[in-house]
């Protein structure tokens, strides 16, 4: 074997936690056997990025600690020094729901004397916008086709007369008609566009596009008080007539919009949505743990935060319920886990259907390893209020906001919960965006950093390998979020105006 | 009370079978109470269009018979002459599955000793298309957001210099991650997605964009052997570079794609899906049989004919049994419907939840009623084969393609399992439109006809009020179909490039 010397690579490792027994691989392109790491450990064969290493000999049984946390139990003897593949590994149980236990480990983060503004657009209703957008909601897909047409028409003939307005947003969807309008969890779909449909990027302008013979009727939407802000495609005279009547209502909105300028506004008006998708074994090293201090920053700035993704906190509930700041906050997180268990039980999926060949393969073994990476992104604050999915956000400070993990589900109820601005962590890439409020983009590895370097705004990185502290590239993402809100800073996503459809989380069956 | 002459209308009333106790005002704006219809009955009350009206006395628990068959019973007493709305009607028991008799009603047609063509694309597989497209599949729908800004670039850079070639159409879902791969019923998403990549509008071409990271991975594609065919964004260097490799492999495709030339194809070639949306009391009186004769037509011309929409059948499947040619095709019928029971059973939906509040105004009382008036269109053939959703069509004749009723969820499936052109009735209207094939829209009334002259292709109220026959209607829509596919007629809804998004059914949860 070679000395480190030798090989001429100097190994990058990372232990979480004290409690661990593992440590993950920090190198680009992992690291070759024989190489020794910080640990003292000598590698026993060739380890990949963000792999784990054992630090000491596991006999059958024995438990896997990560974040100071079981993530699993050696299903055969592992040798110090080997590379533990997801095989070697039995998923522990998840947290029992009826054991968990609140406020065990609330430490309030102390407010900031110095006050934090950004600059937004002012709402009648007192709330302020990141965007200054016209959005246009439809009540059933069969209007979509029209309402596209009509949308190329509007940004092509209208808007370059109304520079202040910043974009035409379509909030189409395959909800509205042909579902169980009744069926087991159809409140989720019909909140969800609800409350896109007044979100504060719009101004405080409602338009909504309608068919006129679909399930989804006014009443539901709460939209029945202001007719003149639906038109209904069947009260129309052919497709000529259906686009120049939205054209016209269109144009009345856009004439106030224009007139929208930013304000100062305290940041206990901006609400920060996080998310992490194509995550890798570095995401729960790097870019979460930084936007967990970012998290941290924003709450003691007086701003709120929400958190989401079930599926990949269900395994790490209990170290969730543990922030809970009152007992009422604890049983809602139960509330919505036993929701989501029921949910995925009912169509025979279980939780370890989470993990993606990605996941696997950046060397995130199982749910219960990438739900520990995931919860860092929330920072340390108590945990002050759940939402089901798509209901409003009610609080500063720090929420949980139920939702799926997949990604466009995730951002669309987000977005209807009133998210000003989401930042996006990714290990192994994707070019997500949302088309109502920016998303900053921030990479676990500096290799995906460079690669991509016109997709990801801030890359954590280097924390592994550029010398940065977690605090500082938490800060760095503080900084971001602000300067993105008050529309100083464009995103790379906004840069490119990549422009994905919004996706409702519909648990009710389709008719 | 006013005579029919004095108050100037002259009444239209229809119904459908000797058997049957009740009539239906045909009228544009039904007729006032006082007004003797043809069946010698005289309106006790002003009764709106596509309504139905009693021709005898009911009492509570009388059969209600439409179409030959129980619709439901009265849950009061109904003079003869009263219009006979939702709430005076309880319900039939669904059809009994274990009861079904298969092959009691065939009737087989006489083909046509005169052979039909439609000018059509020829394939390398053997197959034709009716448009000449470049298809562009996504494997998850992370990539979209890049897709969408490659398809723009690629309509302005590139398609004019290839004026053979009619569009391009990106299959963007969102399915691929986040959802649990393995759940009950996932197969059916990722069989859809691999059968709408082949089908022969895209000219045997193939293109495909991933992540990298997803769970819909290329072997549950069955598209790993031409890795030629695959794009990965991880593997590229950025948005920009991303961008540029989709248009290169877009370049390729639409050369070879561009020396396509329509040639004379048989019928049995063809396949045909029929569907309906907005339906209405007289879609049952006229768009749906009228396509019922067109289906006939086509079938004795040797083509394939495919109908669907398992909600709108349940409750006559007795009648689909009983033409089923084989105890094999009558078998699968029963899985189909069961699998759905079963499926609503689950979201606590029941078979009442298909009505639209639409389908109630324009008079039709139940599912059971607007299950006979849609299975009319699909004439009088035996059936021949029976699909799981979104399977390939496998026979001439008449298939039934199984999939729910809701629209787009229903195209989509139906152009998975290769469906050259759809014939789509509606009687309360809807701008429907699919981009990879053409969709010849019926309109069941003179008024929707004319008040959306530039949408509705063919109108089927002539039967109720211009003097055409139903077979008339049926040889329109027979020959208009052929000229659609042979590209010699456009579609208004093409004329205006309407665009949906395709929906696909994914029965599991997501994660
Ligand atoms: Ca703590
Ligand atoms: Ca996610
Ligand atoms: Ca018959
Ligand atoms: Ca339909
Ligand atoms: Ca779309």
């Amino acid at each position: 074997m070679m000395t480190n010397q030798e090989v001429g690579i100097k190994p990058i490792s990372v232990k979480m936690n004290d409690h661990d027994n593992v440590t993950i691989i920090g190198n680009d392109n992992g690291l070759p056997a024989g190489m020794v790491l910080q640990e003292g450990v000598e590698l026993l064969q060739r380890t990949p990025q963000g792999h784990k290493v054992a630090l000491k000999d596991f006999q059958e049984g024995d438990a896997i600690i990560r974040y100071g946390e079981i993530i699993g139990y050696a299903n055969r003897e592992i040798l110090k020094g080997g590379w533990i593949r997801e095989t070697m590994i039995r998923m522990p149980e998840p947290p029992n729901l009826s054991e968990l236990r609140h406020g065990v480990n609330i430490e309030p983060l102390e407010p900031f004397e110095e006050t934090y503004t950004f600059m937004g657009y002012p709402n009648p209703d007192g709330t302020f916008g990141t965007k200054n957008l016209i959005g246009i909601t439809t009540s059933v897909q069969c209007v979509t086709g029209v309402l596209g047409f009509a949308v190329e028409k509007i940004k092509k003939e209208l808007l370059p007369a109304y520079p202040n307005v910043d974009d035409v947003v379509a909030i189409d969807h395959a909800y509205g008609c042909g579902v169980a309008i009744d069926g087991l969890g159809s409140e989720i779909p019909i909140r969800t566009i609800r409350n896109l449909a007044s979100h504060p990027n719009f101004g405080g302008e409602m338009l909504i596009i309608g068919l006129g013979c679909e399930k989804l009727t006014l009443d539901r939407l709460n939209a029945g008080e202001s007719e003149s802000d639906v038109l209904f495609l069947q009260d129309r005279n052919g497709f000529s007539e259906m686009v120049d009547s939205i054209l016209e209502m269109a144009k009345e909105r856009l004439e106030r919009l224009n007139k929208r300028q930013r304000v100062e506004a305290p940041l206990s008006k901006l609400t920060v949505g996080l998310q992490c998708g194509g995550s890798d074994a570095l995401s729960g090293v790097t870019a979460n743990p930084a936007v967990g201090h970012a998290a941290d920053l924003l709450i003691r700035a007086g701003a709120s935060v929400m958190f989401s993704e079930v599926t990949e906190v269900r395994d790490g509930i209990h170290l969730l319920a543990a922030r809970a700041e009152t007992e009422e906050v604890c049983k809602a997180l139960i509330r919505e886990m036993e929701w989501y268990d029921a949910y995925l039980a009912r169509g025979l999926a279980d939780r370890s259907a989470n993990t993606t060949p990605g996941n696997k393969k950046g060397g995130l073994s199982n749910i219960v390893e990438k739900s520990l990476g995931s919860i860092v992104k929330s920072g340390t604050a108590p945990i002050v209020d759940v939402l089901a999915p798509g209901e409003k956000i009610r609080k500063n400070g720090l929420t949980f906001a139920a939702t799926p993990a997949g990604d466009f589900v995730c951002g669309t109820l987000q977005l209807a919960s009133g998210m000003h601005i989401e930042v996006f962590t990714t290990g192994r890439g994707t070019p997500y965006n949302l088309s109502m409020a920016p998303v900053l983009k921030v990479a676990t590895r500096t290799t995906l950093s460079e690669q991509w370097r016109d997709l990801i705004d801030v890359n954590a990185g280097k924390i592994i390998d550029g010398g940065a502290t977690i605090e500082e590239i938490g800060e760095e993402i503080f900084k971001a979020i602000i300067d993105v809100a008050s529309g100083r800073r464009q995103t790379w996503a906004d840069h490119w105006g990549i422009k994905n459809d919004l996706v409702l989380f519909n648990p009710a069956p389709i008719t």
